[in-house]
């Protein structure tokens, strides 16, 4: 059994990164499905989707390092030709990627205790976004 | 319902960033699934999938921030092992990782405007690739 | 048909790689599915899987490279939290990620010659871990 299910998040800045583990959960617990797994997917080049223990002060450790690999004030490529802003945002997102897959049973996804699912803002402004959630199951 | 596909590219050299999203499209068009996940998987340490707006500026940005995580002048430990040159390469590819899952529905992908699927040269020479499609799906 | 299984491993210090691809077959070969993805799913914050070539080189080289990434003497905020001393191993898993998905046909995975599916210990102790394996196939 295949169930689709959107969630929409509204980001306030560059690097917010939104825990959205209560909504995939509440989406697989009402999905009918008891065991499977949930393939959670930003539709967008400049957004991504990881685990992370959901703590300020580590939020702020992951943005230091994505700044590191992709520094704010390099001139990107990318700027020449939509004269973008973005060409930061870009590169961090398709590094950490767009999709995670997690496995759940008895309709409860199998996290650690402090892995939090979350939605990373790349881009440089806020942005209103819809999160795809496909629950393959049975 | 679970159907294999397979996709061919020829890399022409290291680097080299090849836009698989239409053949992707195509394959789960043609699979008879109309809802579902497809996980695209390259089977080899040296490549990588993953999205990305697929403009040239961009590409090369992406090319520079790997660069730095894994630049060509270091002296690997893989390197001693097979006479080998392509430490580098290892490194990035298992940093992006080989795999990549993506929902659709309606026989679509499921993507944002700008964002491509695409697979990662990272070896040193052109290689002739084969890239799996699993697609699950209803 | 959905299948779960699950591997323990003890990892013996930080960074840590250990060599799961065997245990995954295993699983694969009697989970009664004949073709589908398995998708392999660290449940803990600081882990990682993914793929790389199994050759200690390549294992310093890899370990070398995300230390550049969150090297051990950086000042994280983390760590004035719990006051715990892994901020970067934290910083590593969310990067690489805790999720892969591998494809599989007549009950064997697809996967590269060289390649090895890897759980990567990120934490700064020894931790015996359990990953789930998920198993979506007919």
């Amino acid at each position: 059994m295949v169930i689709t299910k959107t969630i929409k998040v509204d980001s306030k800045k560059e690097l917010d990164m939104i825990n959205i583990t209560d909504k995939v959960q509440d989406a697989v617990g009402r999905s009918g499905a008891k065991t499977g797994t949930v393939t959670i997917f930003v539709p967008g080049a400049t957004g991504a989707i990881t685990a992370i223990e959901y703590e300020n002060g580590l939020l702020k450790d992951f943005a230091g390092a994505l700044e590191k690999i992709a520094p704010k004030h390099l001139d990107y490529e990318h700027h020449k030709k939509w004269d973008d802003d973005n060409g930061r945002s870009h590169v961090k997102a398709s590094l950490i990627g767009p999709d995670m897959t997690v496995p759940f049973k008895d309709k409860k996804l199998i996290l650690g205790t402090w892995q939090a699912i979350v939605f990373v803002e790349l881009d440089t402004r806020p942005r209103e976004r819809e999160i795809i959630l496909q629950i393959l199951g049975e």
